[in-house]
Order: C-alpha cells, then structure tokens, then sequence
C-alpha cells in the first residue's frame, strides 16, 4: 500500500462504514457553496476548457498573491512534480516523504540520490553540500508524512545552497493553509522565484482530492518552459469552475485553519498521555505516531477492527514497521479514533508477550 | 491557432453570442440525466478517487465489450497518446493529422516521420514499406480533419504490415461512435491487441470536452505497461462517476448517431450546392471544405462576421490556407452556416477581384 485512501480494498473486513484516517483531507470537508457554484458551471462541460486557463490564473493571482505568469496548472500538483522532475538530470529527496518524488523519478529514468532527514526529521545543511548543479531538490513543507514544516531562516539558507549551486528547489506546499507563519510566496517573492517553484493544491485544505486541481508559482520563464511540456486541456472544466468559488470563500479559509489547529491539538495531547505511543509535533492535518509496543500490522489491525483506517509508514522509504499515520478528522471521530488508540495501549500493555 | 474552441480570443469581434463551430462536440450535448447524476455524485470530490479506477474499467468493459485488463484510462486521449509516444523509437504520422501527434513527439524528443495521405487522404500501403521494427505509427480513424474512417480490410493490411514489422498501431478513434460499420474493438479481439491499441474518449460524441475522459484498449502487457508511467488519480472523481451514467444512456446513444447524420448530410449537400466550394465526404461530426475561391482568412472573417466561428486549417501540416474544417451542429445552427456558406459564394462569385 503506497498510497492512502483505497478503503475499497478493505470494506470486506469491516461489517460497517469504515472511517479512513489513511488520506489527509480537510474535516469540514469542500466549501459549502461550492455544490450550488458546479451546478451552475455544468455547462462548462460542453467545451474544452480555456486552453490558456486565463480566468483560473486571474483567481489563483488573487488567492496566492502573485502574478499570472509565475503560475504552472497541473491535474493535481502531482502533476506538475512529474513535469518538474522531467526537467532535471538528478533528484534528490529527503526521507521520509511523499512516495511519488521517486516513483515519478524512476518513470523518467532520472538519477535519485535519496538522504535522510536528520533525527528531528530536518534537512540538515551539511548534507547540501552534495547538491550539484542541475539537481532538483524535492522538499515537503510541511512535509508527509512528518508534518513538520522547514522553520523560515533554514529555508533561506536552504534556498541559498540551491542558487549558488544553480540547481533548482521544488516545495510541495500541498498542506500550506494548515500552517502558521511564513508564506514562501511572499517570502521569495523579490528573488522572482528564480531556481525555486512552490507547489499548492486544492487537495488537501480545500477537500477536494477528487477535483485534481493543482498549482505552482516559480519564474515565468520556467513557467512557460513548463507549460511547454504540460498536456492541454489538463485541467477539468469543472475544476476551473471551482476556482472562481473556492478561493474567495474566506470564512471557511479561516474556520478550517481554526478547527484543524484545535482537533489536532485535541488528538495530539490525547495520544501523548499513552506509553505505548509517541506521537510528533505536526504544522498539517495529520499526525506521525511511533508505535513503542507494537508493529503498523498490529496497529493497523486493531483499528481495522474499531472500523478505522489508518496509514502504515514502513512503504515511506527511512520508516520502519513502528510508524503510522492519523489524519485529523472531526471530533466524534477523532475521539473514536483516540478510544481505539487507548485500547490498543491498555491491551498491550496487559499483553507484552504480544510484542 | 493550433486548437479549435478558443472562443474567448474572438469574443471582442462580434457583438453578439458567438457560435463555435470550430471544435466538434455532439450537437445533442451530453445526456439529459448527466447532471442530476453528478449532482448525486459531489460527495465523490472529497475523496481520491479509486486509484485502479474499478467501477470506471467495469463500466467501460461494458460498454466497449473488452476484458477490463485491456483498459488503459487517460485526462482526455491526449494522455494516452502522450504516454504511447513516450514508450517507442519513432512516431510516423499521415498528413493532415491531429496537431498533437507531433507535438507530444516533439516534447520527448522522439523521431517524428510525417508522411501525406495520398489524394483522397487514404494511407498508401506502399508508404508503409517504411515502417521499421519499434516505431509507432498513429491514424486517426476517422480521421480529423478529414472525417474520412480507413476501409476495414485497409486497416487489416495495415495491421499485418505493422505485426510483420513488430511496431505497433495506434488508432485515435475519438469519433468512433458518429460512424457506421465495423467495431475495430471486435475486429481485432482474437489477435488480443498484440501491437495495437485503439483510444476513444468522452470527448467528442458524449458532448463532454470539459470532463476530460479519454480510455483504450490494447494488450494487457501493454496496458500493465503504460499504467506504469501515467500519474496516479489521472482521472477526476466527477469524470469516474460519469462513467456510471453516460455508457448506459442507449436512447441518448442511438439519438445522437441518427441526429448527426442527418445533420451531416443537411450541411454536406448544401455546401455541395455551391461553387466556391467542395465539401469531402466525412463520417465524422465536421466537414472539411475546401476553398475553391477565396483562402482561410477571408473565408475565417466572413463567418465571424455572421457570428460564427469554423477552423482555418492551415496549422494542420499537408494543408495550405484553402481548407476550412466546420462542426456539424443543430438545424438552427446548421442553417446559419449554410446561409454564411451562401453568402459567401454569392460575394465572390460578383467579384472575382478580391481573390
């Protein structure tokens, strides 16, 4: 299982609803107006799409701040890592992260040079000495499955390695609006995104997986260098109909960031207070979990078997079979999901022969 | 202007709702009952959809009448073609073609051998002598932008020059369902689609350029294969769900095939009427006229002047500026492009000079 969300694959062992806490999506689910805003748009249907996309660029210039030239469309950002990758003659990742850096690498043939994030899950900078010239850096921020996000004057040093080396930073910014602080937008606004591109996506905080509407700001010149590449009509009409909704809907932008802050906050103390867990501080949607008495199989079962689906880690390259992944989801089900890791602590701490 | 459909370029031209008939969409739009079912379906966005696309390969296996390992599912055909392109040596395409046959073989920096069609834009199979082993050879079928469909027992001749040469045949079949006469998915179910594969899409005869649903049908090594390399979730969840509609919809179906053709046949012989014309026999939903008195441009001016909107066919490599390529549309519309044809020629049959 390399990626989440394939409940499919699973309902046979559950009698019920299973809850799947294996994909990261916004709790409140997509905006509340957007049904009635597709309805509207079905028309959208019956022609391609803009094939220069020029209404969606004028909402994504508004939402992300920059200008229209500086943005690359993708039929989710996985899109537009493959076309960066395809760019590069080598790429280099930090484990653990998102599966697809290397699975797209590997489909273009490219070199990969995978490092690990030190023990903090950081990128330590002695480590960027092996950057060379057109490599291409893949960093999560927040990154999945850590859901920690590079603290602002270490992307900075980070960013300076990548110019002087003149090889090129990609962010996957997939999880940004659950953060707090900084905005990579903003912050590399004056070096015009030179050797950097920051991928966003309405995945993830808008709750729209199923829509596969991803972007990304870099230098209008590797923009157009891309779009070069990019299939036309890459984006659903539907999906650029979204975009005239989504994005300017600034009550649910401001309450998902409230409500995610608090149940994960929720979550995360809850699991704290269990000896068989460890769980790590996390800017996104989602929470890394050691597992101190028991393996993801174990895991996994138990809560199979309350009805919930959660990550195994060990496929994320640098994880072992100790780690899991919980998404944060809403309060009766995050404390569903808190009375299942509570007892799976009280059973093996009864049962330390099971280990 | 390599795509039809861009009418937001013109919209400044005309005072007025213009009428596209530059890109070709089933005048029927796609079915009635379409909407109240992704309506019932929103719920799919805020999930990935299912990343081996079952329900989808079911529906389409279905519909097609092919085993679901043989199905290979692209955002719109272009990404099938795309991703064939990407697995061979060399693409041979006949002219004039789809413009992104060689485009997409530029992108990977393939080798491109482009051959014409010879006068009565039909393959000569002595061209194809020139066939070697690992090349990929793309026909239209029909063809756009002539809407002319290969001969079955031609396209068994092909076939076996392709199996004999070991390169593999890639039929475009977007608008397969607008013709009469063999399946070519029937045709060639007992060679198992050794060194073949045939692509047809939502596109076109369902009315639905915006969901973006291309599939095909080939071996299923090769379609392990090319799987291999598309993204993940290529599809979008409202485009999966259209899937459980639009292939049961056989009224729609039948309605639509008897529709164009009558309508085809309305446009085609009153064109035929006129002298600055001459209209080739298409079985596909377009026409390609040719301008026996004036070029694309004036021809282009005229009709956007009426409000409409037909395709100048000169980006299409092995046409120069006398080709007009027009969408077959509903009678009210069909009459307003045929009066723009009359009024055309009754202007340049009065003065010869402009020519």
């Amino acid at each position: 299982m390399i990626h989440g969300g394939d409940l499919l694959s699973y309902k046979e062992f559950y009698d019920g609803d299973l809850v799947d806490f294996s994909s990261n999506i916004n709790p409140l689910g997509y905006p509340q107006g957007l049904e009635a805003h597709l309805v509207k748009s079905f028309s959208s249907l019956l022609a391609y799409p803009d094939i220069k996309y020029r209404r969606l660029k004028e909402n994504l210039s508004d939402y992300l701040g920059c200008q229209e030239e500086s943005l690359v469309l993708g039929n989710g950002s996985v899109e537009l890592i493959d076309g960066f990758i395809s760019l590069f003659e080598r790429v280099l990742v930090f484990t653990p992260s998102f599966y697809e850096y290397e699975a797209r690498t590997k489909v273009h043939g490219k070199a990969l040079m995978s490092l690990s994030y030190n023990k903090d899950f950081e990128v330590d900078l002695e480590d960027l000495s092996l950057v060379k010239k057109r490599d291409l850096l893949i960093l999560g921020n927040p990154n999945n499955p850590t859901g920690l996000r590079i603290k602002e004057e270490r992307l900075r040093a980070i960013y300076e390695v990548v110019v002087e080396k003149e090889a090129f930073l990609l962010l996957d910014e997939a999880f940004y609006e659950f953060t707090e602080g900084y905005d990579s937008i903003k912050l590399f606004k004056g070096e015009e995104y030179r050797n950097l591109a920051i991928l966003r996506a309405s995945t993830k905080f808008f709750g729209l997986p199923g829509l596969r509407l991803g972007y990304g700001v870099t230098s209008s010149a590797m923009a157009r260098r891309l779009e070069g590449l990019l299939l036309p009509w890459n984006i659903n009409s539907l999906a650029e109909a979204a975009g005239d909704y989504i994005f300017k809907d600034g009550t649910y932008i401001e309450k998902s960031r409230a409500y995610v802050k608090k149940e994960r906050d929720f979550l995360s103390s809850g699991i704290e207070g269990l000896e068989s867990f460890k769980v790590f501080s996390s800017e996104s949607n989602f929470l890394l979990v050691r597992l101190l008495a028991c393996d993801e199989d174990k895991a996994f079962n138990h809560f199979l078997s309350q009805g919930l689906i959660i990550r195994k880690c060990s496929s994320f390259r640098g994880l072992d079979k100790s780690y899991i992944r919980v998404a944060v989801k809403d309060r009766e089900n995050n404390k569903r999901l808190l009375n299942a890791f509570r007892s799976l602590d009280d059973y093996l701490r009864k049962s330390p022969a099971s280990l």
